[in-house]
This record gives C-alpha cells, structure tokens and sequence, in this order.
C-alpha cells in the first residue's frame, strides 16, 4: 500500500495549490491538517464551513487510498456534516477519517474534525465514496 | 442524573409496547439491545431497517437523559443513516450511542448498530435532537 | 415497466403485515398511503419518527421498482430525515417520492411526508438505494 | 424585507473575495450563480466537491436572510449533499434553494445545484441553519 509520501506526492500533483498536509495514513484511517490563515475565515473570525469540508472530503480520500492504493477516479457520492463548535481562528484545522466500511464498491468513514490542540471536535462528518470496479 | 432503572422505567411507560432494554447510560453514551423476532425480519432474513433506526433514535434519546435528566419533550429533529452490512438474523441488535455535543438547546449524537457479539458494526448513524428550553 | 397492482401485490408478499397502500407510481415517483392508529404514536400525541422514515423508505423503494422492474435485491445504502412539523395524530400519513437519480447501480430520490390533507410536510428525507448489477 | 442588491451589497462586504452573484431571492427562495474557471475545477475537469457545497450552504443563508432580514449570526448546523452527476467544466454552476421550513430558531432548505443551461441537477444539498433567538 501507498505510504504518506506516495499520497502526499499524488495530491500535490492532483491539487497544486492545496496547502494542506497528510500527517498520517494508514489502518482504515488518515490525518489531515490545514494552515488557517485570512483566507480561510469569515467574518466573526470563524473558519469558513467548506473548509472543513474540504479537509473532511480529502481525508476520506486519503484514508481510502491508503487500503486500495492510488486510484484517482474514486469520487465523493455523499456527505453529511454536523458543526458542532466555533473554530478558532487561529489554530490549524485538523482531520482525523476512520473509514467504517471499505467495500467492493462504496467506502464510508467518519471524519472529527478540531482545531489544533483542542479536545472537543468543531465537526463531525459522514462520508462516501464510490470506488470505481476496474482499477489497475 | 437519572439512573439506567429510572430511565428503563420512564420509557416502559412512554413505550408499553417496546422490546428493547437499555443496558448502559451515563458519560455521554448509553446502550440498547433490541431482541429480533419474525416481526423485525425482511424476507432474505434481514433485519428491516426501521428496527435499526429506531434503536439508534431511543439510543440517542436515552444517552441525553442520561445527561439532562428525564426531559420528555426532547425530539428528533434529523437522522442520517449508513447501512454498513447485512445484519445477521438470528443475534439481537445492539446500539451503542455517544453524544459528540451536549448544548443548551441541541444535541448531537452517533449510533453503532451491530448484531450482538459481532465486532463490525451493520450501520452507523447521526442524530441530533432539540433540547426544551424550559425544562423542570 | 410494473403497474400499481403488480408492485402492490408483490409488496404484499415481502411484507405481508404492512398496513400502507401504494397510491400511485410512474414518473420516476410513486405515493404511499401508511394509516394512523394507537400502534403509530407516541404519547403526546404524535406519529413516531420510525413510521415516518418507514414511509420514506418504502415510497423510495416504490418509486425505483416502477422504473427499473420488480428487483427485490435493491438495498437502502443512505437515508437522511429531517423533521419538520408535528404530525396530527388522526390523520394518515402520505409519502411522495420524486426520483433525483437513476444509475446503473445508485438511486437517489427525496421524498416529502405530510398528515392527510395538510399541506405542510411534517419531514423530509433523502435516501440512497443500491441496485443489484445483474437482475434478470 | 431586503431586495437582492440589499443582500448582495450585505454579502459583498461579508465575503469580499467571493466571485458568486445573488440571481434572485424571496418567496422562501433564492438563485445563486457561481462562475467555474481553472482555480474551482479538478484534474478530470469536474467541478470540485467544495465549490459545490459552498454555492449550496450561500444560497441557504441568502433564502433565509430574504426571509428574515439580514441576520449575520445564522450560521450552518448541518448540511447533507449527495453528488449526483459530473458538472460541466465549462459552465457556471447555479444553486437553487427552497426552503421548506422556517422556525423561530431554525430553518431547513434544500438546494438543486446545476450546470448553467442543463435540466438535470449535478448535486442536492439538504442543510439546516441556526437563527439567533435575538436579533435586532
């Protein structure tokens, strides 16, 4: 299976501008983080909602490329967010995915989404991906 | 806070006709094992799926009790349901919840179902419920 | 494709104690009638979350097999409720399900709830099917 | 209650990089139009998960605020988005959002995301908002 270097080399290539980093791939699970900078916030000084999607879609990703390998064609089918708590606005916004189901042909996981160094999650997340049948 | 008995008891009086038992509650989480019968059964011998989202709503209803006491007007307000796998059916369905946020006004929780003694969950859900305002 | 009769009589059979009846089905759509007694409500007053997500489900499932053929193996993979009104506790509940997607593998439909002659829906849901590949 | 250039002329100060435009709003409504250039799209050529989340929960807040006047503390509590069909990568995507509940405190929409000029929608977003008990 991909190690984190292999997937972080695969999403630099398929997202150039990202500017989050896998921290950790691996055992049905993944770890994302991202930098929240003025870009990434509203008014009110709170990290904008689809940044939090946008970790959660990604760790999915990242949590399901680690079990099939590198397959770029798997695509998101749903997601159901729930914010539970105000971000900071001055700390990183981290990902954590445990994928509860890696079938044949759809994957679910759940993502916690925190900021840095913060016990209780800003928002939970239920993914799925469609995984594509011929993959070679 | 209400204990599992107190709890067991006020929903045997709000639910007469009900077969499940509660087995835990307290720390943000409660348990509910629900017997499967003929009556719970699809043909194809699966469980329906109205029984697995009944037990994940009491479940989540039983773990907010357990934290703000016996509130009847508590009530759903969403539900999102994942079915992970078939469940088996001849084992009861346990219900394993733990709120993610406990506010003042709503609460939000994640259900695992599984057949008893089994280790994979067969559907993961997210509930979140309102909290009265005035409660006495 | 099937007509009312033959999905009504085919339900019949997989789930020979239900009390609904379909209404109508075609168009990518299909209406179900589930009628009110003591057995459906909760103490208050109110028809039980689990009746209303059953509705759901089944005017989902109604609604595919009017397009694609009485397939018994379709699977419910999502289905996300939100409730919206307090349902009147003397009066049926419909299910009106439009199809929003139809793959090869996937459908997804939404389907409004409402109490008999009301025009407010009490809930709403969005579910996901899985569609056996080989069905003959 | 407030106009489009109202909300518009809100909206621009509230996100000032945004590239989207309010095309209609009221009668629990509202249209939301998104220009798709290089930075909104992913290798492959397709629309990116993020940007369609985004167009759904603005169109949200955009419907409510027609509604209610202009709130800035609604704020998103959830939101469930099945992707349906692979956008054009050459066309705007458009968000139309119904709202089909407007509480004191809460309020649930859907919205139909669409590829400018196409019939079929590329994405359903059902999402719940948070209306603060005093506003002024």
């Amino acid at each position: 299976m991909p190690s984190v270097t292999e997937i972080a080399s695969f999403l630099a290539s398929e997202f150039p501008h990202a500017t989050w980093t896998v921290q950790s791939v691996g055992n049905m699970s993944a770890t994302l983080r991202h930098p929240i900078g003025s870009a990434e916030l509203r008014p009110g000084g709170t990290v904008s909602g689809p940044v939090l999607m946008t970790v959660a879609d990604v760790a999915l990703y990242v949590a399901i490329l680690g079990e099939i390998g590198i397959v770029p064609l798997a695509v998101t089918t749903s997601l159901n967010i729930n914010f539970l708590r105000k971000p900071s606005a001055d700390r990183a916004i981290i990902g954590h995915c445990k994928l509860i189901k890696l079938g044949r042909t759809l994957a679910v996981g759940e993502v916690n989404l925190y900021s840095e160094g913060l016990d209780d999650p800003v928002a939970h997340v239920v993914g799925t991906y469609a995984i594509p049948r011929d993959r070679s």
